[in-house]
């Protein structure tokens, strides 16, 4: 029963491309503001996708942290950085995010694993 | 790792039905809640069901998705309310919303499939 | 200590519009997918702002009540149709959305005094 | 801008008092289903009434946190037992737990004060 | 499609034991707020893990269910504990708690059969 | 209406001190909490404190703001680092973003001219 992020990654893909296609107006105005607000600037991109990171965790969203830590991976987030994200997700969540804190670490661990 | 919809649905009767003979009393004034709050008035069932659903979407309640899809379907929606109520959810959502939305027209895609 | 919405409503225009002077791309897009998402289609505006506010109620956000509570008003919202989107949230949000049920009501209330 | 915890519970009751009289059907079945489920049973009113405290700031709803507060010292809670249900509250929230556990105190003192 | 809990439980053990090996300081502390707020004092260890079982289905959070669900048994919590206060959950969440105080009930017979 | 930032933080001083001196065991650990995840480290306090600042908008947790924008600021933050922070709790939270993200532009105003 272990989660699969890699299979987790693929199903988003799916069903938000279905959406995209159903709803290629509004998904593509989300879309040019997803790539507005992480794009570097004062912060940086990967900065940007580790707070999405802290926030997905927070919230509660495996899918959202599954997402966003490939982006993190990507923009060359460290082992510690994407850590020290978690914990401060911690402090902003108590419990619950130490067990997205948990999955976290796992998807981060699946993503560079491979 | 595809949801898949239909047993996702199964299970929920299934534990709530534990749930409901283990507290009838709390479940069948909440049922009654749920019957009343839906039924056709001001608003029709359908647009109260659609409503559900974009509840459902900011929240990130996959099941509630799923028992509310089931409702509005019966209750006529079409596939464009339903992605127009998604919409309505990533405006008040955001990425979380797009996520689960992808899951609700998943779920109406599956349930208008069967 | 009674909330009074249409001043709540000037100064989240006060405090909205200095984050739109702070960052003009990312609110210049928000706003056009705002305005997407809610014009008339194969749902109503109406239907939708409706929607936006069993959202509000839901997730606990004074502001965006009356934000929205305004948008439906304009949009021909009646009484009963604002009260029936309450008992939805009601249904979806149990106890804490009778109290921001009960905010809404009252915020349906000034509006459509004043 | 001290929180006047009286005056907001005053305020609670006249929302919800309207919202009860334009929605009386919802309203009386969700009456019922609150009295059902916090009257003595295998756990007592008290710490039924506790219980929705934690959650009430675990949720960050102030006007629940009121509301609950003051039946819960009805129900003869004392103040360690309101205490020991904020830390509850901030093992499963973290640091806003913490702050609407500030409120919860506050919320308590002036309730027992008055 | 069944949820099995016990597996459940085992994934979270491990995730979390990565993340405490990943980040033994924070989640040293972490693992102490948590034994301090649960231990016996003016409320029981029962009465605080029944309590965290009802915040968990508030928060829709289905590892914490799982966690303290079995912390609560350990503690001796009866079924009709547990189903009274998934009742409070009910209250104070609407329909999302009766999806997730299923889940909860489902656990329980699971860890108790075992 | 305008909400008086620095008044809001006293407030929340002088609750939390409450709370602190009632359950001193319980908030020593969560204050070691804190000031372990936000120390510099791969990621430093500013960005830690900015993280944090997202995650209350995201939430709705206007306290948490304050708290935190107070932090952030020390940590000599800049007004465009604090934007950029707003931005992407609006891509992760939508529509209510925008709203408590004008309250942190607002409160980062009153706290820099103070």
């Amino acid at each position: 029963m272990n989660t699969n992020w890699t299979d987790k990654l693929q199903n988003l893909k799916k069903t938000t491309g279905t959406l995209a296609s159903s709803s290629p107006e509004t998904m593509k105005i989300f879309g040019s503001l997803a790539l507005t607000v992480t794009k570097d600037g004062a912060l940086s991109k990967k900065n940007k996708e580790l707070m999405a990171i802290a926030i997905s965790i927070c919230i509660r969203c495996e899918d959202c942290i599954a997402y966003h830590m490939q982006n993190a991976i990507k923009a060359q987030a460290s082992r510690e950085e994407v850590i020290e994200s978690i914990n401060v997700a911690i402090e902003m969540g108590g419990g619950p995010s130490t067990v997205y804190g948990g999955k976290a670490i796992a998807a981060y661990e699946e993503f560079t694993r491979a």
